[in-house]
Formats: C-alpha cells, structure tokens, sequence
C-alpha cells in the first residue's frame, strides 16, 4: 500500500478539558480533533462550499488507531488527505501527530457521503468539488 | 435571606470525559450540568414551549461558586429554582448536589431574558410563562 | 454473521449541548455516548475492576457506522456487548438506538486492548475479566 | 471604575461542535474559552508553575455576561488580566472578543483561590507568584 501524501494540515489548539481522569486527551476528543481538520480542510480546499446550499458531505463511517496518548503540553497537529472519489462517497485519511517530533498518535480513515439537506438523501459528488479536490491533492483520481 | 426551596431536579448522568486532569469534574462541565437543569426545567414546568416558536428565554449572566470537586463515581443531581420574574427578565437559582450525602457542590445564579429569535430583541415575559412559573413555584412573584 | 445478542443496555441523557450547528447530535458526541456504554459495562459486569490497580483496558481502534441523526428529543440508549475474547485483547460491539422506535442510529465496533499502566505494556486479560465477561455474555468464546 | 487594560491575549480555535443547537457557540463552551485564556495566562506568566508541585490555584467563582452570539465564522480571543492580588486569593477578569470587530462577546470575572492540592487547603499566594503577576501586569497591586 502506498503511503499518505498530506498536503493540509491544521495545528490543534489543546484545551484544558481536552484531557480526562487517566491524564492523556480523551478519544472522543480525538475524534474532535479530526473534525477539526476536517473542517479546515472543506474551508480551504472547497472554499467552504459545503457549508452554504443544500448540498453538503456528511460522515458516514470513521475507522480510528488510537497509537499514543496526547498530552496537554504537546504540540498538535491534524493531517489530512482524500484519497479516493467515488460517485457519491469519498474516502480521507487523516493523522494526529506531534508536530515536533512527528510521531503520530492516532490514524482516522473515514467515508464521507454527498448529502443533500432538504430531500436528505445521498447525491453525486459535484464537479466543482472534484475539480478543487483532485487539484488540491494533485491527482485525477 | 430566605432559603431556597426547590421544586425541580434533575439526576445528573455523569460522563467519563466529564473528568479533567486533575481527576475531577471540569468547571465548564459544571456549567453544561446547570444547562442540563435548566433545559429539564423549562421542558417540564414550560412543557417546553421555550424550544418552540421565535420567542424564548436565554441566558444573560451567569455567577457560580465551585464549592467542592465532583468525582466520576458521585451520584449527582441538579435542583432547580426560579425566584424572581421581572418584565422582561427572571432569576434562576441551581445547585448541584451529591444525591447520597446532599451536600452542595456548586451554586449558579442566573439571569434569564425573554429574546425574540427573528428580532433579536428582549420581549417581555409572556403571560403564560408567567402563569406556569409562577403555580411550579407556589409563590405568586 | 450472526447477530449479536446484547444484554447490556444505559439510557443515554442529552445534554443541551450534545446538539451541533447541524441540528442533531455530534458524531464526536455519539463516541462520548459508545464510551458511556462501555464505562458502564466495565462497572456493571467487572464490579470496576479496571478502574482500580495497575492492570486496565484501553481501546485501540473504533469503527463506527453512522447511520441516521439524533436529534435533543430522542430517548435514546446505548447497548454493550463483548464479542470476542483473545489473549491480549477483546472485541466490543455497541448500538446507539432510539428506545422507542428501537431504531438504530450508529454502530460502534471497538478493539480493547488489556495494559498495565505503569509498565505501558500490553498485559493477557486477567482470569477474573475472562470469567466475568463470558457469565455475562452467557458464552465461553 | 477604571478600565482594565490587558496584557495577555490567547486566539480561540473554534470547533466545529463548539457551535449548539441555535447556531452558535455554547455558554458553556465560552466557559471553555475563558478556562483555556486561563491556562495560558499561567503557562506564560507564571511559567506554567502552577501545573507543577502541590501548589497550585483553583476557580473559587464566576461570573460571566453573555453579551452577543459567537458564530463558527468568527476569529475569537480571549482576553486575561488580574486585577488584584489578595492574601489567598485574586481576581481575574476576561474578555471573548471578536478579533477583526473587537466587539466585546462575553466578560467574566473570576475569584482563584491558592490551594494545596495534598493537604486540600487554601494558602497564601507563593511570593514567586505575586512577583511574576505583578511585573505581567505592570502594577504592585
């Protein structure tokens, strides 16, 4: 299998609650911080898009690898990538890492579904998100 | 000043990452256990017409004391209270407390304005709001 | 595949916050509700046991399908079981479901993994868990 | 009264699930936000000492004004002064404001208390404290 390129990363911003009773960043906290980047990426690769009409992409299934635990005093970073377009569907990957000594500490693979709002039903992938996509990730797919 | 009484609780379901690093209940988790009261209160009292139509009720000040840390294993509940209606405002009164020991972890007092979503602007109380607070807190105002 | 039979179940209370911008649950959210079911769990048919001493069970991997959106009056419960028992770790599957339609809204598969947390190792799964989990789950894996 | 002039000022990340039901951040989460102003308050002026050792300082009280929504678009910081110094305790007051705007979003005022986390007693502000504050915030108080 071939490796990851990640061309979006977001620096994660720990809060102090972020952490639970066992000292360490609590996973659905984790979870958080792939929405984060998630997000970030939506805002920066699609302008947004997803965030205004009625046609948006929804979560339909995560996969998480809880590697190591975070701590408050690390220095955070989210990676994120699309690695496959489908009809309606695509996958990401995504890795939480310490930005200093690279390690990286949990793996999200997810399936986002094109949604739309109002008839709240699957559609196809847009081809302006394709294009600013493929562009971003510097591949046809 | 008279003591409270309380007409409402609500049993509080404590969450794993309801605790922070230092082994705790977090204070901002605190303030969601209050939301939580005062949500149950005005589904119950105000058979929750709050959550429905463009007018409501929504919070304006807040002022908590921590009195003592809440442990994952403490049966907790919120007791909730209002005192005062005014025109336009009320006053609420919460405590969270241990359901086993009754002793009292923290005190919200806060203040509530009756807001018209479309306007965007304080209204005053509507009269059967008024009515219904009024006979849950067999008092008159 | 056979179906899982579960019998354990924790009813879930929303918080006011629990809702996100979307107008439903938060995924993130829907992982603290699959992690309340496991503490649960863990207390109920291990009398706690992996919270006390050294030896404890952390999860390393979730799978969860999100299937339809929660929304703040939903009654909702989440349901526990242990599918698997291996050397080191354990297999779960829990249903986050709507108590009265018993529709099911995610499905969360989760891999735990038994460690000892002053030596940060993998450890085998105590005879007690192993003992206790199948009287539970009425099967000897 | 005075103005309180600030020294110290920490940008907000917002997340996606910061945002509630009625289409902005949470109470509770700006609760978040004036905790994590807090937290770097103390990292940076006090070199994070309070994180170390047995002595440390515990909110004793809030009180927080809610002034006007925070929306998920919005570039936020936290604003965080002491403005007295007592024999156990001090005060603090915060600002959530709009960065690009400077609109005032949430003002709170805070009461810490000196505390040791072993013997679980209030004690007298650390002299290295005082001095550290003193010098931050450019007074003797």
């Amino acid at each position: 299998m071939n490796e990851t390129t990640f061309y979006h990363s977001t620096p994660i911003q720990i809060r102090f609650n972020d952490i639970d009773g066992l000292g360490h960043v609590n996973n659905s906290t984790i979870q958080e911080y792939f929405d984060l980047g998630r997000m970030h990426y939506m805002q920066d690769v699609l302008s947004g898009q997803i965030f205004k009409g009625d046609e948006t992409l929804i979560v339909a299934n995560i996969n998480t690898d809880f590697l190591s635990p975070i701590y408050l005093k690390n220095k955070m970073e989210v990676k994120t990538a699309i690695t496959r377009l489908g009809t309606k569907s695509l996958n990401m990957v995504q890795q939480v890492i310490n930005s200093d000594s690279k390690e990286v500490k949990a793996i999200c693979k997810s399936v986002m579904v094109a949604f739309h709002k109002i008839n709240e039903n699957a559609i196809e992938l847009k081809a302006e998100w394709r294009e600013a996509i493929s562009k971003h990730e510097k591949t046809t797919f």
